[in-house]
């Protein structure tokens, strides 16, 4: 089995060594990452600007390819151009800090998975629910117990898995769920301050709110405040059925379409 | 109606004057956007550096805030920091290029109509459906029309639409439709190449690929081929269901878990 591992903390970050260590027997890893973090870019690529790779030599004993990009960026350079076959499976991570509900949107980490999957290529998102917390052996037994299954069972095409772990020693996990996103997200407020030369700007202040879903609703953040690691299956169809049902009683026509109708 | 207008061309983009154009009289109107161009960006937002704001006075005659940002950026700080009241729609583009099929992902404009959507404010994005037609009138009567819908109908908590105008002269666009997002996606190439000092770097060398949905598919891209506007309404719960079942009978425990599984 040929890994690609990524990640958007960066390839010095602690997590993805976490992950290469607990993977690295079961097949040929490959490590592509981003040259620094990338947090919070979403699924941001580089297109106006030329992408750098470097070579890097893991603390661990790893070997890997920096990019002076996004971690989709990091997938589509490393499935086109870095590894000679593509990849079997790709894994992203493991991030400290929750993707969890709506903030999957900015999440680096998700969105490397989401472009593999985009790619055709099974693919999960590693997280450890909290940044303050760096204990990676729970997270990183459970990223190969799952490599292991998708080795197994495979992935269909166009999906992939988000997995968040709670932030417990191994022993204290309660189990593995799977889950769907949840609707947690995070609040923003501005600071806004003046520069030495007195010209304004802004930091952007994210506070998660604490309206958590209630346990055993299903949701991803339910499942990991209760001790259980989520695992939310995702695709990249954003369509909402209910709302395209509607839409057809909408008057859409400005006056000046040109009649024919019949596609 | 207050309507926030962004983009992810940038403020000074001829696109987002023809937005401002064709709305201006049906509310009170705020341009919020990126400085520069912030096109591929999707959904990052920024944390890591300040953002600054600063007036805009556009060639046509609208003033609105510069940020240094990407378009989720302006959404939020438009939001929170810059409108005193928030608005009661969110109005994105009009983007040169289509958004179409996965290619949602990447896309500033869409996100900042899917940011909106996040933070509870109705929304849509518009994109003219060729990179280089440059006559925005059918897409500015569609989107004066559609705006006029949305004040009446409303749109569901946690829903916008993604609009695709065909790039044709006003009277020979056959109709809207709603749509589902599709499939058509962008290959990715990197062209290798060296700096003068002899190291390596690597354009993406994206092209659009040609295995479109047939008419009457009821996709976004087949749509907009057959001369048609695609309304496509998205959400943001990415969750898979049909591998949410199946995930039930994958084996998750790595022999770690604490044995307390009762939610």
């Amino acid at each position: 089995m040929r890994i690609l591992i990524t990640n958007d903390d960066g390839i010095a970050a602690p997590g993805i060594e976490a992950l290469w260590r607990a993977v690295r027997d079961l097949g040929e890893v490959t490590v592509v990452a981003p040259d620094t973090e990338r947090s919070a870019v979403g699924h941001a690529i580089t297109l106006a600007e030329p992408l750098r790779v470097s070579a890097f030599a893991g603390p661990g004993g790893y070997a890997g390819h920096a990019v002076s990009g996004t971690p989709a960026d990091c997938v589509k350079i490393a499935v086109r151009a870095i590894m000679e076959n593509p990849p079997d499976l790709v894994l992203s991570g493991i991030n400290q800090g929750a993707n969890l509900g709506t903030n999957l949107l900015y999440s680096g980490t998700v969105s490397a998975a989401t472009e593999a999957a985009m790619l055709g290529l099974p693919a999960a998102a590693f997280s450890l629910a909290d940044r303050h917390y760096n204990d990676f052996s729970a997270a990183a037994a459970f990223a190969r117990r799952l490599t292991v299954e998708i080795g197994r069972h495979g992935l269909p095409r166009g999906i992939s898995l988000n997995v968040n772990i709670p932030p417990l020693p191994v022993g204290e996990i309660r189990g593995a769920v799977q889950t769907r996103q949840g609707r947690v997200r995070v609040l923003e407020s501005f600071d806004k301050r003046s520069d030495p030369r007195g010209r304004h700007y802004y930091w952007m202040v994210s506070e998660r709110m604490e309206d958590e879903a209630a346990a055993g609703s299903g949701l991803d953040d339910a499942a990991v405040a209760a001790g259980f690691i989520s695992v939310t299956p995702i695709n990249f169809d954003l369509t909402d059925e209910a709302m395209f049902a509607t839409l057809g009683g909408w008057d859409l026509d400005p006056g000046t379409f040109s009649g024919d109708r019949n596609l």
